[in-house]
């Protein structure tokens, strides 16, 4: 990845220029920066799907530790002609989307995202091999330059997504990680990258295979109150970017069309 | 559309075969006749995204007239750091996918459905001036018969849907059109529709712009007995049909990925 001392490079750089200021307003308004209906910016083309969505049952770990959704079956083939259940969930549970209303009262709920900023091409970061190494670690924005100098620049209104490899842990206790104070350990996206995201690229939304858009001991949500209120949206609990290509796939946020929804189960697939 | 006596034709046709008689067998058993891992049968392009998606609300029109969600919030910006609702609701609202499993007791649930069969070709077959004339109208085998000789034979794996018109009706009562005795009148497949796409082509799943697949008068859901059982999926309430081209989109359901759902709401695009 990026050379030893290239992260701090870039902060200077980019304090210099003074937006990291910008940060410290954090969910105060929602800045309208994103721009809904741009579209993709090319034709995209694909053979094959990858899906990028967990099975959700309700033992499925969530970020408080507590159960977040409830199955109960209403209606039965024998005795009623069909069957149904009745699903009662709090929104941020399995494969989910984050609505920038979700940290920023005014901003746009999941039913109001256009549907060109759900389907986008995605950008897949590889940070599995500092995640094994350091489980507190966070995208830096010398991570996308890495990939940057890799695969070309980000397209414009790409997905940006961090593979950190944690999908794999999802049926254990390990997915949380928490120690024995509760602090949980999983990796993240650095506040920084989100806003260098916002100010330097065009992008659409974040995706990470853990629990939070923040690393999981974070304190302040410092990265989820700088991505969600400039009214992009992020994705969580994402599973199976290791068999996506770093760049070259569109990814498909079947994201909740439910009036007000701060966000909500979704059906993730990447196009390739 | 088809010339008068056309449909008579194919339907002696198809008897002669035999083929109508399984239609009795309705839900009996599941049988695996659909192929889950076939794929597109070509690379597909597209630079266009239409959501075929309605906007759901506690209000939205339900099957029995019922309501079939409720939302609460749960936590507050202002009090509890994040905003998030609480979801509850009866899985077939909205628009929403039909799993086997919704007929069928042993049929594959929602999360069980192979994501290639729910990234497919989409073909659209207006019905709009008959469900005009007549809102008890079903789509008959002769229907695609008269779209193949316009468009060439239905692609593999293919989404068959119905544009009868009736999405501009989903504010109103006459979406649900039900008449003094409570019977409700609105357009639908036909079970001899659904028995000829099984049999004779290579459909993963139908789709209609009404409350359901059967036509709105139906006593008996045969066309829900004949599709479901066959390990095939459906799909009600879809919106904005009348935007897609009869044949070249992508339909992608983004079904829910539930343990044991039936079905459920679904965020469903066209890649055009």
């Amino acid at each position: 990845m990026c050379a030893p001392g290239c992260y701090e490079a870039v902060r200077r750089h980019l304090s210099r220029r003074g937006f990291l200021r910008g940060a410290a307003a954090g969910a105060a308004a929602f800045v309208a920066t994103a721009e809904p209906n741009v579209g993709l910016a090319q034709p995209a083309s694909f053979s094959r799907v990858v899906d990028l969505t967990h099975t959700l049952a309700p033992g499925f770990p969530t970020f408080t530790g507590a159960p977040y959704l409830k199955l109960e079956q209403r209606m039965f083939l024998d005795r009623d002609g069909y069957n149904v259940l009745e699903w009662t969930l709090l929104e941020h549970v399995g494969t989910h989307l984050d609505a920038p209303i979700h940290f920023a009262n005014n901003a746009p709920s999941a039913d109001r995202l256009s549907p060109a900023s759900l389907v986008v091409p995605l950008a897949v970061i590889d940070v599995s091999g500092q995640a094994e190494a350091d489980p507190d670690y966070q995208v830096l924005p010398s991570d996308v330059l890495a990939w940057e100098r890799a695969h070309g620049p980000l397209p414009d209104n790409v997905c940006v997504a961090m593979n950190s490899g944690w999908d794999r842990h999802v049926a254990t206790e390990m997915f949380r990680n928490a120690d024995d104070r509760g602090v949980m350990h999983f990796p993240g996206f650095h506040a920084d990258t989100a806003e260098f995201l916002i100010r330097e690229r065009r992008v659409q939304g974040i995706a990470v295979d853990t629990l939070s858009l923040d690393h999981g001991r974070s304190k302040d949500f410092r990265t989820h109150t700088t991505w969600l209120p400039s009214g992009r949206w992020g994705l969580e609990c994402v599973a199976n970017l290791g068999q996506c290509p770093p760049k070259g796939a569109t990814i498909v946020v079947g994201g909740p069309k439910i009036q007000g929804a701060t966000g909500g189960p979704s059906r993730v697939f990447a196009l390739l």
